[in-house]
């Protein structure tokens, strides 16, 4: 059985992040992470399609990784029609498509308990489709089944109390014999249908007879779909993480660390190789902690996924919040934000995360539903010191941003931002003091 | 015998503090501390006199309180003529009010021992005032007597040197039968006096031969004239409860708390059910941390009155400074301020509390008489991150600042208070290098 | 044998840094350490030229100092033409210069060695010239020398690759009969010659037939030339105050201070007496903490020198920097800086110390050859809260910078500099909520 991995997606709804793919979580991209859930469930015969910007990116990673849990046998297939879609990626890889398939998507992270329901039903059902139980109303697309428990219709995001099931469509997708869907995707794309065409061909082909099976699954699910799912998701990874950890014995702190005596470190906690550790830091799980990161005097991190080679410095707190690799923070507060890799904060700079109102955060023109959202980073930035980030923002890679600033606006990629500095400089007449000894006495304990 | 509790003052000088009378200290009203001191010395039958606005408020807090502290016979009055001050309280309450009586003010806080000496005095005497014994100069009413000890003249801040006694007149004032004082007060009303004309008709009567008896006192004595004020009491009601704590056999530090192993206390300390304080947070007595406060990692609070439901955030510092309940900082500085209710700022956000020049602070148009004051708020304030508070400013009730602004005006109730923004973007022509490890080399230790 | 020990130097390049005599090094002034080293030496008989400006200061600092390690036979000359330099040092005061003389510049520090191998070769040599030996370039005057190693010429600032030997020109000269200079002197100042008057007119003698034994030095030297070399001296000088502290026997922290258990103080230190360091404090050598200076709560001193009477508040940061006398600092960040006496930063105020695009820092118009560099300041300073420094910055004596502005140019001295505040106040219509409870909830542990 070959799994067909859609892993060509624009990834427009989570700029500046510039492809999910690329997201680490506890040291993993999230493609690793769907690599090695594929393998635990012996499915090794993997087609990834990727998209111009990826392909290579995917490949290079692929042939150079040596993580050994990885499926043996990756073939990589590359759609150009972006606009297509789903469709478009199974339409110019058809060379590459097997008949028996499982396709999937990159984005939509499930336990490997979904593929082993896949697989089990691969060996009854002519196809079948993961559906995943929610237990309160989700602006999806419900699956619609008969008494035997086979689908009669998809219904894209039904009105509250008006779902046909309790199931949603994930894309985890079987067909014993792709080629059928091929056809009709083919036929729908020469029809110039827009919108879901993928879709709309799995209706076509069961409106014409095709048996597809609705698999009840109830495990952990989350898409991608909008950077504040990343929280989701590194919470989901780090208990992942530590309980494969625990069960190959493999400790959750790595000795080859330098940890200060001093250094507080409370609940779930993944440390790697070379982080140092200094006085008086305070590690508040659940977190992860990159190779060879620094979490320097007086720092806190908590309930936060950091990235290799990242200094949080003195008296930084990092909290809620996902930094990538090469990360340097310095007296900051990061709350609640998502930053991508390689980028600097000067002393005294805030992501504000809440805001005055209380209400919830927007990030551009969407709801986050969070009252609590900070930042939102690409890669590749420099911030100067004493900025203040209103709550929401995004900042494109490749940036500068001036200290002193208030950022109020999203940021464009390659922008170097700065302030106006008015300063008005007179004579100082006042004669300034040199005895404060009765200030200082006050001081004294 | 009956004690005149006027409490219907405007507040006008401690704007934007509401009503001095339910300002909290170590968790209790002002008004509660003024009534257990008379339940202490046993004086029970009280008659407080409150304006429109706290009458109801008042009558509430007396219904509803647990405090077994408290008087048991308390009736009240309401002052409608606010502009005639203690003359128009005892005269619209003139029904209410009894032949043998004590008349005090709710805001001069003194120690019990004051009023057991007026009732000590009450017995031999046909009216009496407490004394306060200063031993320097300052600036009020002072009481000038006669070989036997009967005032003769209650005289308004005389010169320095030029002081008849060195008792000033604090408002505890014992008459046996009160009615010769109102007849005078309504007959000063009648004849359109303007100003102290209470203290006016006190003379009249003086000058018509009524023997009133000066009281020397040397305790404790301060009045809520000016919001600093406030500091003096808090250290005061400190000492008190602690007094009465150790007394009752009660613990300093509630044993409903959560408090980290690494917590550092020292000096006087009363902690209340429900606190919790997290690793390496720092309580330098003397402070009051009330009822479910958090004070977080590495917060430093430090001779200061933390209210009810508080969060002090990580790496906050609060310092001689008086929070009301409800009060959210986080990687502030805050000093020398007081907070009412309600009030929230975000990180980085400072109160200045010193002057460039060293001077005395102004607050409005008055000298505070202090070099270190910083911030006076009202209740229900939202503040904004990186906000740079002048010393002396003043923030109205119901009020939202913005981010990243210098404050440098006093605010009015129901203000939202925003900066101009101007950014400068261009586009960033900078290559951005990923490769630091030559400055990480120089963090290890 | 006289030292002629040259202090009228304009310290022009340290501006505004008025007299590196004055800079102090773990408690001593540059000058107290350069006339230790000479009496170290047993090089007593001492002629300081100074300048109008300092010339009452380093007597009077002669006058009343109590250390016991300066050379007995100190005396004063004026040097008035500063314009001539060296030469008019020596020509303006020639009536005080003996005959038997080593000429030394005040801001050139070396090891005792130094002045012990100028020494030998006075007895053997009519003249002889200290040549540093140099591992690698440096632009500089380069000795070039005949086979017997005596100076042919003085070549200033050869080509790379073009250096006559390995020995670079140190202001340590040593002349048998300095009055043959003295009239060469003369003789160039009266043909109106413009700079380097001195070294022409040791060339003069050399190619009239002098004997110049060139000595080579392999020791510690390091001139003050610019600010930046204040961070060689004071890593240098901690070293050596602390090995004649182990000589002497003398503890590197004095037992007259009061330490909280709970600081953490790592690697060289040293600690003066009346020192006060308080809980939670991390103190991370090389340091130096002068006499009765406060180290409080929280706070982080590293690789830093620390002057007297100082107050390093709750959680600052002093990194790699070298502050002066009653430096005053409060929840700030101070990295790689200069610092002078009786300076105070408001809370939040934070030194820039990198640019953004991480190239040489410019300090005036001077490339300081550092990537890391922050401020530098003179004395008598007052600094509101939230204020940003750029890289590079310089402040003027006496001058006051207010609260929130960011400081992107040089400020002179005697200035006072505020920003423009521009707020928009409008009505608050937003209810805001008391219940946080929810909020709350989040943060319990």
């Amino acid at each position: 059985m070959q799994i067909i991995l859609l892993a060509a997606g624009q990834s427009k709804r989570v700029k500046p992040i510039e492809d999910k793919n690329f997201i680490k979580f506890c040291g993993k991209y999230l493609i690793e992470w769907q690599l090695e859930t594929l393998k635990q469930a012996k499915l090794e015969d993997i087609l990834i399609i990727c998209n111009e910007l990826n392909l290579e990116k995917i490949k290079i990673f692929v042939k150079n990784s040596k993580n050994k849990n990885l499926p043996k046998n990756i073939k990589f297939g590359l759609q150009k029609n972006l606009d297509l879609g789903m469709a478009g990626a199974i339409v110019d890889n058809q060379s590459l498509i097997k008949k028996n398939v499982v396709i999937i998507s990159s984005n939509d992270v499930v336990d490997v308990k979904a593929y082993e329901l896949i697989k089990e039903a691969s060996k009854k059902e002519k196809s079948a489709m993961i559906g995943y139980q929610v237990s309160q109303y989700f602006p999806g697309g419900y699956l619609q089944i008969d008494k035997k428990g086979y689908i009669t219709e998809i219904i894209e995001k039904p009105k509250e109390g008006k779902e046909p099931s309790d199931m949603i469509n994930i894309v985890i997708h079987y067909f014993a014999d792709v080629q059928e869907l091929i056809e009709n995707l083919k036929k729908e794309i020469k029809n110039k249908s827009k919108d879901d065409i993928y879709e709309r061909s799995i209706q076509n082909l069961i409106n014409d007879g095709l048996k597809v099976k609705a698999i009840p699954y109830k495990g952990f699910w989350q898409a991608v779909k909008f950077p504040w799912h990343i929280f989701q998701l590194q919470r989901y990874f780090l208990d992942k993480d530590k309980g494969q950890r625990i069960k190959d014995k493999v400790s959750l702190i790595s000795k080859k660390t330098s940890i200060a005596k001093t250094t507080i470190i409370n609940g779930d906690v993944i440390i790697e190789d070379g982080v140092k550790i200094f006085d008086n830091a305070i590690i508040q799980g659940p977190c992860y902690i990159g190779k060879n990161s620094i979490i320097a005097n007086n720092a806190l991190v908590r309930d936060s996924n950091i990235g290799e080679n990242c200094v949080i410095g003195f008296a930084t707190e990092i909290a809620r919040s996902h930094l990538g690799d090469n990360v340097w923070a310095h007296s900051n507060y990061i709350g609640d934000s998502i930053i991508g890799n390689n980028v600097s904060f000067g002393a005294g700079t805030v992501t504000g995360n809440l805001r005055l109102d209380e209400k919830n955060i927007k990030c551009g023109n969407l709801d986050t539903g969070l009252n609590k959202f900070g930042l939102l980073t690409g890669d590749n930035i420099r911030c100067g010191i004493n900025v203040s980030f209103m709550p929401g923002i995004k900042i494109g890679s490749n940036s500068m941003i001036g200290a002193g600033i208030t950022v109020t606006q999203d940021i464009e990629k390659n922008s170097f931002v700065r302030g106006e500095t008015k300063l008005k400089i007179s004579e100082n007449k006042i004669a300034i003091k040199n005895e404060r000894d009765e200030m200082r006495g006050k001081l004294v304990r």
